[in-house]
């Protein structure tokens, strides 16, 4: 009996699975270039907080831009549906796990009014530094002229899953190599994962791709869909697509790992798996300066008839600058997340980030064994 | 030295070390076809109902047959050893856990009443819905030709593992190839889990074949017997039978994917595996309407020599309804599968359930990681 | 830089990490063939008991004998060191674990009493069964005469690793081709785990080999000297062994798996990855009859300098007769054991453990999922 | 769309991954030859002490020493920055694990004294040893010759990650060919982790090499960093660079496999990994003579601005020369480690390292199973 062979199944691999391996040379951590690039807009940390109303709003937005990084606010969250969302997010801090879904659901039927659009987004421009915001493809067309005119520097088009085509019978889909002409922003778009949904993304001329689906600790979408690839694997297919498409059209576009970084050893890893920059969830939740009170929840948990995700509880863990820049005393590697960075690109010998692109990596089980110390910040500092 | 190679071990796969690929496109929800057919009949869902006795009665089945499903009556369970079993099912639900299998073994040894077989087949005609009911092969010669005339529509041949020859001495077994000829409805038989014994299977004249042997909440055939292979493996090897036999023969035999789903995400990555339906026990025992008052059991644990599977205690979940179709403040996954399935088609792109076959897949660790969220809903609802 | 490559690692599997595929035709339990052969000797069950002082004894020898197995009692444990070992194993049983290991090292310390020797073989025979019987290659020249001539009919010269050439500058080893010559019984050897070590024993004409070195409950011999092959593999590659040289001699040397077996479904694997037998010690602690009271240990355990192993308390599961052929309300796998087998072969479509030798196996995981029934047996029983 | 490979990611495997497989021959244990040199300099035992304030101080290096073994003094931790340190020693080990941290930075800013490095050695020869210390790369120029005139007899020059050639823009690293030249006793460096920053250090004239990033039980620069490579692995590619290199240039250089060794186990898979000595640093924590009081840390957990490290509470366990070479009662590998590794050589069929070096390696499962007994010990004194 002759057999078909019916599906190959690769190997995907999350940060957690793969390490880093040293380079033949070491670079001072004070000499590597950690700067990060947008259309013609230049950042000095290569780090963006995703637009979730836990992490995000004007004040940390504000933050967050003066250290060098890019918060984006979520443009259909509770910043746009309540003028003063402050009392809604204390009712979210303090629900009862059993009873936060149900609650998420009903203050996010919560209408978006299109004044409070102008001003989240004055309000971030006030702090003198770049805006981002973001909305769902569905309505994008409407909204991003307001947005635009109101000061917001990007735009970041995002949702789940995102294809430069949509199939729809009731209405025509967004054409992005359309909104890129009409737009005077810069365009990111997200999620994708696989190297021919990302390059076809890029050839539609937007400025940046969001890579992930699925790895993030507020959703449930593997659970829910059965769809997710691990981040370490989307990373480096989307890289792979950024590289060639680069080779073929000699314009570079950007790719943001956005997803399943829990720690400075993933952030450092998401770039040796080739992105550009990483956009950060839990992590930033964890900050003072963060609106949800050590929450954390993704957008589709209020989805009123199949929400996928949860409210996560995190701890206060520090300042935002703290978190970027330390100094700490806190060993599990959620803070001074640049010092990391610039330390293991020490380690891997790469002066910037494309070097860092080239570091070896392996597949290495994720449980810790024992018996070593280390003196490597003395011997980098002096070697 | 020379040596021979004397073995040669395959990987195969569980659901929970798969996970699905988002297609190039993406496509609305609303926009799927879902639907499923047997022989002639066809169903508005790709989901049936366990012949397990804490799942399927015939109030059930009515239930399930008016949401657009198929339930499987068990007609060697207690339905058919008892006039009235509800006395039984408390005694099973209020068992101690070290004394539940010693009770199994009692109640079943109770023996099948013929008469109440077609009484339990015209109450589930009587609710108007097509009537789906199971034995083993040792009964269904006997007991078959009574089943069809009470007004049976389907009829489930099922075992751990059926193939298409059985060998033994004492009596000649059961010839597929006549069965079919001899009965006037459909015929489905079950379990396999191999390309070679599925496609027998379906050569023999069948209608559709179970695919699944190991798998199962309430069975431990792999601690006792050694014998399973995972689901996504099985659905997969199965599904190659089904299209190599369709391109020799012209005939299309659906495979229902029969064990191992958990919930939504499991019950998509069975459709990407290649199942043309799939076959629920313990996500129905969690239904208000499922006999079992929260319990499962297989229908090998009361076996009187080797009783090979446990009662697992299922919390009660919500209405059969709102399992399959929603709304939902659940979740993990065990509500609104229907929603779920639709999503995650758009999602991967596929039009029905032969364009999901096409869904890529890759090997995932099964541990979720951190840092993401999502618009999914509002981004597919309206991109 | 050109670059060696230092080693190649090949994977190896334990019996957790493989499942059986059900084969394309089914048998009838009951007319399966189970019996196997050393020498001249025929018992009609594969499986023997484990030379542990927890384990057998004249009284569970004749047992197990009657029952059609074979129990090896070890000629340097505590029956032959001890006219009444009973004080002493109360005293083992009732040890606190932290000083158990001390106790054991003191107990073991009394010499050995050649006359005991003879008197426990001729117990056992008083008991009309078969005798089998273990000594350290250390001690085989000079007390198997004494087994022998006291009515031995099976030596086993066992020791951690076992190869047919043992190096050493203060003594002459023990030279196989040579005791089979002398000794007028047959001879098993074990342990080992590769196909090189296994053929070299085969060629010196000795009659059985055991087959594991590493995988037992009572043993931390992975822990202590970082040696031992999982169990799986370990078969696998001495029945590659055993299948070359009957080959290339003409005589078929049986092998025994001695290690890693939880259940039935580890047992049946065993026979799956090509065992002709299994030694069991842990499952048959648990029974009535066993010596330990509920207690199991290894023979490293007692070391002055290195012990390697711990006393394992396991419960008292039932008798002897249950453990092998039930009826049982156990649903874990550890009782009925032959029924097990018959009914895996029956499913696996194996006539006899030769053909079983054929049954395809998958690297599977361990862990369980859920949604499944059976009606193994029935069907089974009546196809 | 054609696609560009963008990474190979290879297998790395840590010591619980994988065991070690029995030899062909076997070999008393007391003919085994564990001897290791460095330069000139013999040692009976093939075992080093790292160099952390919680294992090494000049007491413990004595007694190391007189047992055939080589500890290594930091020169730039507690023992060089107070001429008492006790006091400092019992603060760290009194104090609650969320405090810890922010006493190390605070203890560890005190500076180096130049008079206490030479103390310290001094003290280490008065006992009548050989005496290694080590120092960071940045402070090795200055301080290293103070150290060799003191008496010093082997340099170790350890950060977490040493290459051959450093970058920085406000200082000349140090040269590895230089300091060879210059410094009258032999130089091992470290650590690395590749064959070609191995090599490269190698090729420098330095006269050992450490192999080890990321395994120790004290750090968390896999969290924090990303980086590291498990030990198993690391350790072979090592081998691989210093057998090149011995055939290319006749010199052989000794590589030290540090980190990740819990257990003998352990231990022994280091050198069948190709390891010429290892070091440890948790398990000697645990003996009666290291300073720690039960406490161990690594030396970058003191770091002001990026802590990687924790303090981790080991059990004192005995005496260095019960932990080296018994006898004991403790079963889980920790004591008697000479004597577990010469059985372990014995059951391999290896006369000395260099024959261990051959032993086959396989993938295994890192969770144990059941069934076996084992006669280890009689069985090798006296086969």
């Amino acid at each position: 009996m002759e057999r078909t062979q019916y599906k190959i199944l690769r190997h995907a691999y999350g940060f957690d699975e793969i390490a880093l391996v040293p380079g033949d040379i070491t670079i001072n951590p004070d000499q590597t270039d950690i700067s990060f690039v947008i259309d013609r807009l230049v950042f000095g940390i290569p780090i963006l907080a995703s637009a979730m109303d836990g992490v995000v709003d004007a004040r940390f937005a504000a933050a967050l831009g003066k250290l060098g990084g890019l918060a984006v606010l979520n443009l259909e969250g509770l910043q746009t549906r309540y003028a003063d969302p402050e009392g809604v997010l204390d009712e979210i801090a303090n629900a009862a796990p059993d009873r936060v879904t149900q609650i998420l659901q009903r203050v996010y039927s919560e209408p978006i009014k299109e004044n409070l659009i102008g001003d989240r987004i004055r309000a971030i421009k006030d702090g003198g530094v770049v805006c981002a915001a973001s909305l769902t493809p569905a309505n994008t067309k409407r909204i991003s002229p307001l947005a635009a005119e109101a000061g917001m520097d990007i735009l970041v088009v995002q949702s789940t899953v995102t294809t430069a085509r949509h199939m729809s019978k009731s209405y025509r889909g967004l054409i992005f190599s359309e909104l890129v002409k009409q737009l005077p922003v810069p365009v990111v778009v997200g999620n994708c994962v696989t190297y021919s949904s990302c390059r076809k993304l890029m050839e539609t001329g937007i400025h940046g791709v969001l890579v992930g689906v699925g790895p993030g600790a507020a959703c449930t979408t593997r659970e829910v869909l059965g769809v997710g690839v691990p981040q370490a694997t989307a990373t480096m297919d989307c890289a792979a697509a950024r590289d060639d498409y680069f080779r073929a059209s000699g314009r570079y576009v950007p790719i943001i790992s956005d997803g399943g970084i829990r720690n400075g050893g993933d952030l450092c890893k998401a770039f040796a798996c080739g992105a550009d920059a990483v956009m950060l969830g839990s992590i930033f939740a964890q900050s003072k300066e963060a609106p949800g009170r050590g929450n954390h929840w993704g957008m589709a948990t209020p989805h009123e008839a199949l929400p996928r995700g949860t409210r996560i509880r995190v701890n206060i863990n520090g300042s935002l600058e703290q978190t970027l820049f330390g100094p700490t005393s806190v060993t599990n590697g959620t803070q001074n997340l640049v010092g990391a960075l610039r330390t293991s690109m020490g380690v891997c010998g790469a002066r910037n980030i494309k070097e860092m692109h080239q570091t070896e990596i392996v597949i290495a089980p994720s449980i810790k064994t024992e018996g070593k110390y280390f003196q490597l910040s003395q011997g980098l500092a002096g070697h």
